[in-house]
C-alpha cells in the first residue's frame, strides 16, 4: 500500500516531463538542470587545473544518477557515509564507491563484504579504531573474499573537526601498522575532513583553520613515512574549503559535494579567493495555501526542508522572508512597501542545507529552461533516502 | 533499484520478528510497544470519561496499522495535514480521515474529490478562505460527487497560534455562509487549534493561552447562531493542552497525536492538573562507531531524528548527554565521573519531536518485553512518509 502511493507520487512527476513548471505538485524539490550543469563543469574543471582527484560525496544529493553524471565529467567515484547508501549506489551501478565514515557493526561490515564479493563495484572505507579494522577483516573472511582481492582502507584522523579519526601523528601509525597484518585489507591513505571549517564565513578562518589541518596531515604522513609506510593519498575537503586542501600541496583527493546544488548555507559564506563560484541549483517549489492580512502561509515546512542550518530563504518572489510554521506550514512575511504573494502564488525557497533536504523526497524534478518558464526535463530518483545502516 | 533496497531494510527489519532487540540494526526508529499500549488506553480512558470524541493526529505516527489501532480503541478517526497523507490512509483501509488543513491547488482537490467518489472511506477537511470553498466544490463537481453525497467541511479559526485560520467571529461566519451555497459542502464546525499553547512550559501559561482561545471560539460558535447556523462540532487540542479543551465546555474532539509516543519536547511540559501521564515509547536505536578519550560517537544524527524541538536525549545508558554532530553521528559526552559507552555499545535515544523524526524512517520496529530484553514483534510501516503533496 505504501510503495503504491509512493509509485502514484513519481508517476504523478513523470507526467510532468515534457510540460511547464507549472504543473510540477507542491512542495517538490526542483533542481534547475542549466545551474546544477554549469556547477559540475566548474568544479571539473577546477580539479583537473589543480591536478587533483574528484570524489564528490553522494551524501549530498543521494542520486545514482547525478553520480554516474559525476563521474562522467572526471569525477574518479564517489563517497557516501553508510553501508547502505553504498549497496544502494553499487545496486544501482555506481562503480567506485568510498564509505568515508567507519563502520564497526558485524553485520553491516558483513553485508559490506558480500557486496565486495559479488558486485561490479569497487568499495573502499574509512577506520579509525583496531577494533574496526579487525571485524572489517574477520567479514571479509567470513565472506570468502581473499586474497588476490583486497579492500582500500583509509585511516581517518581529526583534523580539527573534533568528531571520528584517531589523532595525528603517531595513533594513525599504530592502525596502518594493524592493517598491515591482515592482506586482505590495502592501507590507502589518509582521511582528513575538517568539517567544522566549511561553515566559517570568513575566508580568513577558514585558511586558518586549514593551515593547522594541513599541517596535522602532514606530521602523520612523516610519521608514517619514517615508520615505512607510504600515503597513496590524503583525501577529504567540502565545498567551503576545498580551493584550500587543493593548494595544500597534501590532498589529493576533494570531496566537495555540496557544490552541485548550492544551499543557502554555504552561499553565506564569503567566497574563497581562487574558488569557483557556485549557483543556486536545488529549490522547493511551494505555493500559498492561507493568506490574512499580516502573513502568507506556503504549504513546505520542515517536512520538505532540513532546518538544522537554518530556515530556506526565499528565491521568489522577492521581499519575503520565511518563518517557521512547523512540520507543513511556512510563514512568509512581506518586507516594508513589499506586497504579500496572493492565495495559490508559486513560492520558490533555496534549502538551508542541501544533503538533509534531499533525504526528505523520493524524487527531485529537473526543469531545463529557468524556474519561470521552463520544461521538466527528467525525474530523479533519490535512491539512498532513507539508508541510514 | 530504489525500492529494492528499501524492500531489502523491510525484509532484514521482518527477520528480526521473535529475535531479540539485539537483532535491530542501528539507527533504527523503535517502538516500546507495552508504553504505546498503555498511552493508548490512558487517552482512550480519558476521553470516554470526558464525553469527548477522539481524533488523533496521523501527522505524529503515519501509520495505517496505528490509525487503526487507535480506532479500535475508540477514536472515530484520524487527522492528517496533507491530501497525499490522507490517500495513502485510505488506500491502505482507514474510513475516515479529516484533512485538518487547508488545501488550495485544484489539482490536489480533485485528487481528493476523486477519492471521496471512488473510496469507501469518509474524508473531511478545513478551509479558511472563500477560494479554497470554491475550488473544493468545483473539484467535487468536476469528480461528479454530487447529492445525496456531501463532504464535511470545517471552518479554521485562529484561536492564537498566528498561522492558519480566519479570525475568529463574523469571518468564520462569512465562510460559513459561503460553504452554505454549496449542496456539496456540509458545514461540519470549527477547526480550532493552538499549537504554540502546546509546548509552554508551565501549566499556568498554558491555561492562560486556552481560556482566551476559548472565549475566541465561543465568540464565534454565538455570532454563527446568531446568523442562524448550528455549530455541529469544535475540534482541536495537542497532547500539551487537551485535558484543557476537553473540559472547555466547547470542544467535542480531540485531535492530540503525540501522546502515543511522547517526544522530549512534551516531556518536558510541567503537567496538565486532571492530564493523564504518558510515558516514553518511541526510541532511536543507535550504536558508538567511533571512540577517543573525550567523547563516543554513534552512529545516529539528524538524518535519523529530527532536531527542530532539539536534541534527542540520551535515554540508556544514563550519565551521557547528546550534542548533534550532523546528518549522520551523535557526539556523546559522559557527565562527571561517568563512563563513555563502549565502541559497539548501544544507546538508546529520546527523539525531541516524534513527527519528523517517524517521517524520516521507512518503518518502525515494534518490541514486546521492553528494550533491555525484548523480542521484536512486528514492523510497523510508516505509510505517509513522505506524503508532502
Amino acid at each position: 500500500m505504501h510503495e503504491t502511493q509512493t509509485t502514484a507520487r513519481w508517476q504523478r512527476a513523470q507526467a510532468c516531463i515534457g510540460r511547464g513548471v507549472d504543473t510540477i505538485d507542491t512542495p517538490s524539490l526542483v533542481i534547475d538542470l542549466d545551474a546544477m550543469e554549469r556547477n559540475l563543469a566548474r568544479m571539473a574543471a577546477f580539479a583537473h587545473e589543480h591536478g587533483v582527484r574528484l570524489r564528490p560525496h553522494a551524501k549530498m544529493h543521494k542520486s545514482a544518477e547525478l553520480a554516474q553524471l559525476q563521474m562522467h565529467h572526471g569525477a574518479v567515484g564517489v563517497c557516501v557515509q553508510k553501508t547502505d547508501e553504498a549497496l544502494a549506489l553499487a545496486h544501482a551501478g555506481v562503480r567506485d564507491i568510498y564509505i568515508s565514515n567507519e563502520v564497526i557493526a558485524p553485520a553491516k561490515l558483513l553485508r559490506l563484504a558480500q557486496a565486495v564479493r559479488d558486485l561490479p563495484t569497487k568499495f573502499s572505507i574509512a577506520v579509525d579504531s583496531a577494533l574496526g579494522v579487525a571485524r572489517l577483516a574477520q567479514a571479509l573472511q567470513t565472506a570468502g573474499v581473499g586474497a588476490p582481492r583486497s579492500v582500500d582502507v583509509l585511516v581517518e584522523i581529526d583534523v580539527g573537526q573534533g568528531r571520528c579519526g584517531v589523532a595525528p601523528g603517531d595513533p594513525a601509525v599504530a592502525l596502518v601498522q594493524a592493517i598491515a597484518t591482515h592482506p586482505v585489507l590495502r592501507f590507502a591513505g589518509l582521511q582528513a575532513y575538517h568539517g567544522g571549517a566549511q561553515h566559517r564565513r570568513t575566508a580568513a578562518e577558514r585558511t586558518q583553520a586549514m593551515d593547522a589541518a594541513t599541517r596535522a596531515v602532514q606530521a602523520t604522513v612523516d610519521a608514517l613515512q619514517a615508520a615505512g609506510f607510504a600515503v597513496p593519498l590524503v583525501t577529504g575537503a567540502g565545498t567551503g574549503t576545498f580551493s584550500l586542501e587543493a593548494s595544500s600541496g597534501v590532498w589529493g583527493e576533494l570531496q566537495a559535494g555540496s557544490y552541485l546544488f548550492m544551499d543557502a548555507d554555504y552561499a553565506s559564506n564569503e567566497t574563497t579567493p581562487l574558488a569557483p563560484v557556485f549557483e543556486h541549483a536545488l529549490f522547493v517549489k511551494s505555493q500559498v495555501m492561507s493568506l490574512n492580512a499580516a502573513h502568507a502561509v506556503c504549504d513546505a515546512g520542515h517536512k520538505s526542508h532540513a532546518i538544522d542550518s537554518g530556515m530556506p530563504s526565499v528565491w521568489f518572489p522577492s521581499g519575503l522572508s520565511y518563518a517557521s510554521g512547523g512540520d507543513e506550514h511556512g510563514v512568509l512575511r512581506a518586507d516594508a512597501d513589499q506586497p504579500l504573494p496572493a492565495l495559490g502564488e508559486v513560492v520558490w525557497l533555496v534549502p538551508g542545507h542541501c544533503d538533509p533536504t534531499v533525504n526528505l523526497h523520493d524524487f527531485m524534478v529537473g526543469v531545463r529552461g529557468g524556474l519561470a518558464a521552463g520544461l521538466v526535463e527528467r525525474v530523479i530518483r533519490v535512491d539512498t533516502r532513507g539508508c541510514l545502516g
